[in-house]
């Protein structure tokens, strides 16, 4: 069986680019690992035009609902199927491999992004043990514990005044000699007597038992080492598009994300993309579902005039 | 007083425009004639993403709330504002006029699509007289009348199919020799028997007194005139960009839609634009609101790197 279009993804702009699909009649199939994306770490959005005020996990509630109004002839959905592999066969079938294989006329990619990792010794070991990438999800968990945030740019001192409603002691640090984040989030951070800031701070290692007991970083000044008693850990580096599936696939930017024309093209013919997988200009929950929405349009006119 | 960005239009990328401009806390300035747009002629939208189901009209009302919550010493909103020029003095200055005359720095362009009209004898002084361009606006109006529905493609079909709940008979003209809506609205409207379907038929007047009371169209086969009597007469021949206050301003395409690059930039620098009123290639309302959270982004890039 050859689907007209197989949907990667489970964040607006796939959830969007299924809506579309379903309601042109495409024979869609959307593979997904979980549902929100992004979402799922944003305790409060106020920036989706129609909603004043939702959390991130409502705002998925609803987009899902809607989305499943359409399972059925027309759209097949299939939760908990990580993709491991897409391969072009010719430019009217590709095919996206799980567990199972799965064959199509076209293929949008709406994978999102996912957060950056530091790479060092003990940050996987202790993930969901005191090492977090997402302080709405995780910042409760550490009342009245002592916590370091890595990363100086917005994220990082977001992360760092959100954790000033739990933790007791927070220390930021920032690889580079001086903080990335805006003006007014640092005089912020600065009025706090609760956060403490390394700069020049290049971190090195995770340490524990069974949870997190400390960290090290070094001094880059003076090249010495220092480790500092921390319960929990917030990683705040940065985000990465999700392409590691189309490496060698479509075309990437130098951030790897997958480059797009005006009409969610990519660098493959029937292969489109849409949202924060994108170079798209704008990274928001409203353009992702707005570029999901294009790229089914445009598929679907691909798929019709031939 | 000069603003930072101005933005013209009502409509969803307008108001997505609004909000984002106002959590960036640029000195913004938004005119608009109206709200809603396009909005107020739809009865029931399922495409906007969480909102399963929700009329035109209710959308509009969110959607403006939602701005209005910006409303403030950033945001400042003039209504029943129709702007009667646009002036590029440099490019850190331009001038928009209404009956008074605002400067900014940047200017976003939203201000949608209109219908078009058929420019024949009678159009004008009948429009609200039993002339109308919007079956989810007006249909009700004609219960148990006789009606003109000007539009073969899917616009036109669907009207007429709207209007099977009120209207006691309905005529529908095509110019060209056939009808260009899709298949599945075809055989609908030719099962039933209150539609008479005229094509190749060149409507050339609407004549009435204090109301419409006929249609005069000329057959292209044959040259002849004929005249039908009708309560009202539907134009559904397409819309069209507002965008003739750009026209020697900003590049526009074949179709007078504002050309724009991928942030949302117009051959002019300084001068954004966003939504249906462009080039992009989906004309849908998540579409719209999502490429004003864009718009909006990316001239306060332009206006904070300087």
């Amino acid at each position: 069986m050859k689907y007209d279009l197989i949907i990667i993804g489970g964040g607006p702009a796939a959830i969007s680019t299924g809506i579309y699909a379903a309601r042109k009649k495409l024979k869609t199939l959307l593979l997904t690992k979980d549902w929100g994306g992004q979402l799922n770490w944003t305790n409060l959005i106020e920036n989706y035009p129609g909603f004043e005020l939702i959390s991130g996990p409502e705002l998925v509630k609803k987009l899902v609902a809607h989305l499943k109004r359409y399972q059925g002839e027309d759209l097949e959905i299939r939760e908990g199927n990580e993709v491991k592999k897409i391969e072009v066969e010719n430019e009217h079938s590709i095919k996206v491999k799980t567990d199972k294989s799965y064959q199509a006329k076209a293929l949008i990619v709406a994978t999102g992004r996912n957060y950056k990792k530091l790479g060092i010794t003990g940050e996987s070991e202790f993930t969901g043990k005191g090492v977090s990438y997402c302080v709405t999800c995780d910042g409760p968990l550490f009342k009245d514990k002592k916590v370091a945030v890595i990363g100086g740019g917005n994220a990082g001192l977001e992360a760092a005044l959100d954790l000033l409603n739990y933790a007791s002691q927070i220390y930021l640090l920032e690889f580079l000699s001086q903080l990335t984040a805006d003006e007014s989030l640092q005089e912020r951070v600065g009025n706090s007597s609760k956060i403490d800031i390394f700069t020049n701070a290049a971190v090195r290692e995770i340490k524990g038992g069974q949870l997190v007991e400390s960290l090290v970083y070094q001094e880059r000044s003076s090249g010495q080492h220092r480790e500092i008693a921390v319960q929990g850990v917030f990683v705040e580096v940065g985000t990465i598009a999700n392409s590691a599936l189309l490496k060698n696939v479509v075309e990437l930017n130098q951030e790897g994300e997958i480059k797009i024309d005006a009409q969610n093209r990519t660098s493959v013919k029937n292969i489109f993309a849409a949202g924060d997988v994108t170079d798209v200009s704008g990274k928001q929950i409203v353009v992702a579902a707005g570029e999901g929405a294009k790229a089914a349009l445009n598929a679907y006119q691909r798929l019709c005039r031939k």
